[in-house]
């Protein structure tokens, strides 16, 4: 199969092109390498070093044997798209190319408008170029467990058949996303699906738990992919492991008793693909929610904490002020048939995962030490009087990467 | 009270400063102009003449005694706007500053993104403005009833009650729209909810039904408001009124069975005046279904036909095949309590207000024939290859006014 990886170079997309090459997939990518920019103007790093694009393009092609075709480019670039597209004639696009962090876009008016316009007019611009160039080819688009928020119901995969006043209809599960981010990604899943009633584009929206794990291939450390832990990019795993190589505190936001879905990059990668192996009819548009297990940020500390222990590192929890506004006490059960369905088996449990994370940690726990501040939480949810200039740090920064001030139009 | 309202220009936003002024209100304004821009952009005209705005106001300080401070400006420029609110000091923010056009949005990709961009992004920075400027104004936000598309189920007010695996919660109803531009609506009514929540913000969503009427006072033809016809700007009735007095056939799209809701102009006023003299308490955010009559695609072409034949106009229905991808038989009952039970009175009916505005456009007759070409439809939601160039007409057509292109970036 020929798949397209939009964001190939971020933390799920250079993975992915590994994972989907060795089981004979030709994959060719896009990437604007806005991720490393957003980390870099919140002035951290990737935890584990990372090549440049060009070196893991060297290295795949070396150990692959295939080369991957590789464009620089922002999906809103849409003519520049479109050309991609035409030359590779792909089976399947995954959509990994947006803006993954719910307090980068609650820093300020600049990065909430950043976020969803660069998310939402950059799906967009993909799904008129597939209808354009690649009308058949499946569309794997990244949503997140988030855009569901905490209903007091259980939460259906995408859609729910309800009774209202003696009258019954399936009906899309209303959304109650909890930042500019994730609405963003609501909006994106409303334009996919409607591109699949109006032209018969067959798609996959994946509303994936918070994913941890590291990527280190032993072959070549070219192919690792990069791990965050400030407090804007670093998902809450990926951090409280963080803290842990470095002797902080685990830090729980708030009461930790919220529950997420969570699942590894392993498992994210055997999902994704069984996604694109087992593709849509043309015109379905269908729901995977992509998790594995359901914890409590609590939990998740007490589980990194107890996985240092095991490596003979002695980790402390502490509590910190939740920055977010979110129910801290809640009902939380989601569905996830489908991909079990389609033959998902859990890999490694969350234990081992999180010593082997550990492990790749540890060679690099000075880069995460010299970047220490980045992990407290100092962007807010709160209501209050907006902020002074200055009162939040980094509010005054300039969003480094707008597409909108080069592109095509 | 004071009232700030973007879009002042519009067709909707002009009645309303001297709507709300008659009732002692103050008001002040902003409008980038871009309505006329579009209409032109579209090889169109308003049916009835409109004054440049700067005649605008000069009758409106001489009608009303007093100037209506007005900002040239697009909602995006979001340091201006600031600016604009802070000096006024508005009790209520009314959002009428959008692209109201469906068909417009159905181009092609650059307008589709464009109405998108425009009007979420300008919401969002209405949003954070109101926050920084005037936090506890009351905002009111015009969205549409067709955001709710046609579910087989009735239609609420923005939320409903439902149990699901017996479990019960109150939900947002989901939304299910049918163009690109009514996507945008729903995108800005999930923002304004969100601000509500984070913020304590206080707002009115208003789903209004297709409005139809004219708006020329007596006094003064510079106090007119627009009235378009062309196949992107002119809503149903007033194109079917445009259809009448020039002698063309009325056409509904497709069987004409489809069911709409509607209100007159007056009734529009009389609404959106209810909401700003009766508003919500900080961080609610309330859904009013802003509607009077519930009627058929046919019936109205029927009722404009008939309001013709009483004035001694011949007029004779067509059908044509739909543009759009549309369900023509269908289920269609929406709630529309919440403004009666603020006392809205509907006003004149139907036939009324149609053989008025047929009044109000004869003597315009020749700038609607003038433009003839404009009334039938030629961009298409059905699936199908994309078109080639200039198979569609006036897709090549560049977006004229993108905010992107300026702006304070």
């Amino acid at each position: 199969m020929r798949v397209f990886i939009a964001g190939v170079d971020g933390y799920l997309g250079w993975p992915l092109a590994q994972h989907l090459s060795a089981r004979g997939h030709v994959i060719a990518g896009a990437d604007a390498l806005l991720r490393r920019n957003w980390v870099a103007e919140r002035g951290s790093v990737s935890a584990i070093p990372i090549a440049p694009v060009d070196e893991r393009l060297t290295a795949y092609r070396e150990l692959s044997g295939s080369s991957l075709p590789f464009h620089a480019l922002n999906l809103r670039d849409h003519s520049a798209l479109g050309r991609a597209l035409a030359d590779f004639a792909p089976d399947a696009v995954v959509q990994l190319a947006e803006c993954p962090s719910a307090p980068y876009s609650m820093i300020d008016f600049r990065h909430a408008d950043f976020v969803q316009r660069n998310n939402v007019s950059g799906t967009l611009s993909l799904l008129f170029a597939m209808r354009e160039h690649c009308p058949d080819a499946h569309l794997v688009k990244l949503g997140t467990m988030g855009e569901y928020g905490t209903p007091d119901v259980d939460i259906p995969e995408g859609f729910f058949e309800v009774e209202f006043r003696g009258r019954r209809d399936r009906l899309p599960f209303p959304r109650q996303a909890g930042s500019w981010y994730h609405w963003s990604k609501v909006f994106d899943s409303h334009n996919v699906a409607f591109a699949c009633r109006l032209w018969g584009l067959g798609a996959t929206d994946v509303m994936q738990g918070i994913v941890y794990g590291s990527w280190c291939p032993p072959a070549d450390p070219r192919l690792n992919s990069r791990l965050d832990f400030d407090e804007a990019f670093g998902t809450a795993v990926n951090r409280f492991c963080c803290q842990a190589v470095i002797g902080h505190p685990i830090t729980p936001y708030g009461s930790g008793t919220q529950s997420r879905a969570l699942l590894s990059l392993a498992d994210s990668m055997q999902c994704l693909t069984l996604a694109l192996e087992h593709p849509p009819t043309p015109g379905e548009y269908r729901v995977f929610n992509q998790l594995r297990d359901v914890l409590s940020i609590k939990q998740l500390a007490e589980l990194v904490r107890d996985a240092a222990d095991s490596l003979g590192i002695t980790a402390h929890i502490a509590t910190v002020d939740n920055p977010r506004s979110e129910a801290e006490a809640h009902h939380y059960s989601p569905d996830s048939e489908n991909l079990r369905a389609l033959g998902f088996k859990p890999s490694a449990p969350i234990d081992e995962e999180l010593r082997r994370m550990i492990g790749d940690l540890l060679p690099h726990a000075d880069r995460v030490k010299a970047h220490a501040d980045r992990l407290p939480p100092t962007v807010r949810w709160h209501p209050g009087p907006a902020p002074a200039a200055g009162e939040v740090p980094d509010s005054s920064t300039q969003v480094t990467s707008d597409p909108w001030q080069e592109g095509d139009r």
